[in-house]
C-alpha cells in the first residue's frame, strides 16, 4: 500500500476532479496512469472525471509565464491539454489556500499554453477559453432524424444542434451520427434548447465519454452558435453574454469584442484528506 | 457552508460507502436525508452506494448487546436495515482505528439486530448474514426469453436464474420481468453462470438500484441456490463453501451446518479526510 498522500475533491457544474497538491513535484514525480485510473474509479477509488495535479511550473522546468501548472489527466490516465471547468476548480483550490492574489488576473500553465482566470466578488471564477472559430454548418443524425449543426472549434471540435426540447435528449444520445468528413477525429455533440433572450440550455455527448453533466468548451461553442444565429457579428461589436444551463448547473459565457470566449461559473472544493490509492 | 467534519471512503467488492465517524452521536445528531444524498452524489459529492454512520449504541440509547452501531442510509437518504458489504467495510474501519479486538467475534448493532463479524489473518472479513430460506421456484423473463429462478430469501427477496453465459447480462438487465404474485414488493434478480466446482459468478439487478458491482445478500442467495441445485442438503450436513465472483471482485459464501450464510471477502478504506457537504 502506498504512503498516504494528500488529495482534494471538487467540481464545477458537476464536472468533478481529484486534485493532487504536489507543489514541488516531489510527491508524485511521474504520476502513473494506473494511479490516475485508481483515483478516478467511482467505486473502488475517489471518483472523478479527471485528475488535476497542482504543481509549480518551476518544478517541472516548464518555460511558461505562470507560477502554477495544471497537470491534467483524463480519467483513463491519458494526458490532456485543457479543461474549462477543471481549470476553474484548480483556481478555486489555489484561492482557498491563499496561494494567489485574487485581485489580479491569474495565469495558469497548461499543455495548451497559459490560460488566464479571474475571481469575481460573488464567488464566480471566469476562464478565458480563447478564440472561438465558427467553421460553417454540418449535420447530426439519430435514427431517421437529422438536424443542422453549427461547426464550432474551441481547440476541440463541436457540432451544435438546436432542438425544440431536451426532454428526450437522453434517447437522442444513444447513437448520434455525424459527418465523418467534417470531423475525422470525432466530435463533441451539443443539443441546445432556447430558454429566453440570451439564455439557452444544452446537453452534451462528449467525444469518448458519452453524456456528461457539463462541458466548458461545449458551453462556449453553444453560446457562440446561438449568438451567430441571433445575428451577432463575428466578433461581436461589444461584449455579449449568454446564460448557459447544463445538467450540472448554470454557466455564463461572454463572447468579447476582442473575439475571446470567457467561461464563468461556480467552482467548489467539497472534501479533502489523504488517500493510499 | 457546514463546519468541516470527518469522513472516510471505503468499499467491499466495489460496493462503496461514505463512513461518518460520530462515536458519541454529537457530530451529526439526526443525520439529514439531504446530507446523505449530498455525500453520495458521485459528481457534486464524495460518492457512494450509501452512508455508514459509526456510532456507539450507548449514544443512541439502543438496547443491543454490541458496542458499535452501523447507522446505514441508502444513497437516496432513506434508512436501511443491513448491508453485507457495508458492515464488512464498517468492521474494517473499526479494526483500522484499533477500536475492536480482532481475536474475538465482533458484534455490530444494526436496524436488523446484532450481526457478528470475524477477522481472518489474510485480511478477509466475514459477516454472518443469517439463515437463508429457500422458498421454491419462480421465473424471470426478458423479452421473449424466460428462465426458471430459485426463490431465496435472505431477509430480502431474490430470484436466482442460471444462464449459460454472463456476457450479454447487461442486455438481459434492460427490462427483466418477474412474477409479481411471488414478489409483491419487487425482487433482486441474479443471473448466475457456473465457473467450476463450487465456483459461480453472477451479475445482479438490485431492486430500486439497477445493476450494481456487488450485492452481499445476492451472493448468499446465489450460493444457496447453487448448492441446492448441486444436491446439498438443507441445511448442509457439513459446512460448505463456494467461491462467488461478482463484477467488483470475489467473495466466498459458506452455508453452515447450523443453517447460517457467512459472507467473506475483502473490505478496504481508500481515503479519509474532512468535508463540508
Amino acid at each position: 500500500m502506498a504512503e498516504p498522500y494528500p488529495f482534494l475533491k471538487g467540481h464545477g457544474t458537476e464536472n468533478d476532479f481529484v486534485l493532487l497538491p504536489d507543489h514541488d513535484g516531489t510527491v508524485h514525480g511521474a504520476l502513473s496512469p494506473e494511479r490516475v485510473v485508481a483515483l478516478c474509479d467511482r467505486r473502488a477509488g475517489i471518483g472523478g472525471d479527471g485528475v488535476l495535479r497542482v504543481v509549480r511550473t518551476a518544478a517541472l522546468g516548464i518555460d511558461q509565464d505562470a507560477e502554477w501548472f495544471m497537470d491534467y489527466r483524463n480519467s483513463d490516465g491519458s494526458l490532456s491539454e485543457m479543461c474549462g471547468n477543471g481549470i476553474r476548480v484548480f483556481a478555486r483550490h489555489l484561492a482557498d489556500e491563499g496561494l494567489v492574489d485574487l485581485s489580479v488576473p491569474l495565469p495558469v500553465g497548461t499543455r495548451d499554453g497559459v490560460k488566464v482566470l479571474r475571481f469575481d466578488d460573488d464567488g464566480t471564477i471566469t476562464a478565458d477559453m480563447g478564440r472561438p472559430r465558427v467553421l460553417g454548418e454540418s449535420k447530426i443524425a439519430v435514427d431517421a432524424r437529422t438536424w443542422p449543426a453549427a461547426h464550432v472549434d474551441m481547440g476541440n471540435p463541436h457540432a451544435v444542434a438546436f432542438v425544440d426540447s431536451l426532454d428526450d435528449a437522453g434517447r437522442l444520445f444513444d447513437e448520434p451520427s455525424y459527418d465523418a468528413a467534417t470531423y475525422p477525429h470525432g466530435v463533441n455533440i451539443e443539443f441546445v434548447a432556447r430558454r429566453g433572450e440570451r439564455h439557452v440550455a444544452f446537453r452534451v455527448h462528449e467525444r469518448g465519454s458519452g453524456e456528461t453533466r457539463s462541458c466548458g468548451t461545449g458551453a462556449c461553442a453553444v453560446m457562440v452558435a446561438a449568438a451567430v444565429a441571433d445575428g451577432v457579428a463575428q466578433p461581436p461589436a461589444d461584449d455579449v453574454t449568454y446564460r448557459v444551463d447544463v445538467p450540472g448547473g448554470t454557466l455564463a459565457v461572454t463572447w468579447t469584442a476582442t473575439d475571446r470566449a470567457l467561461l464563468a461559473g461556480p467552482a467548489v472544493i467539497v472534501a479533502r484528506g489523504t488517500t493510499t490509492l
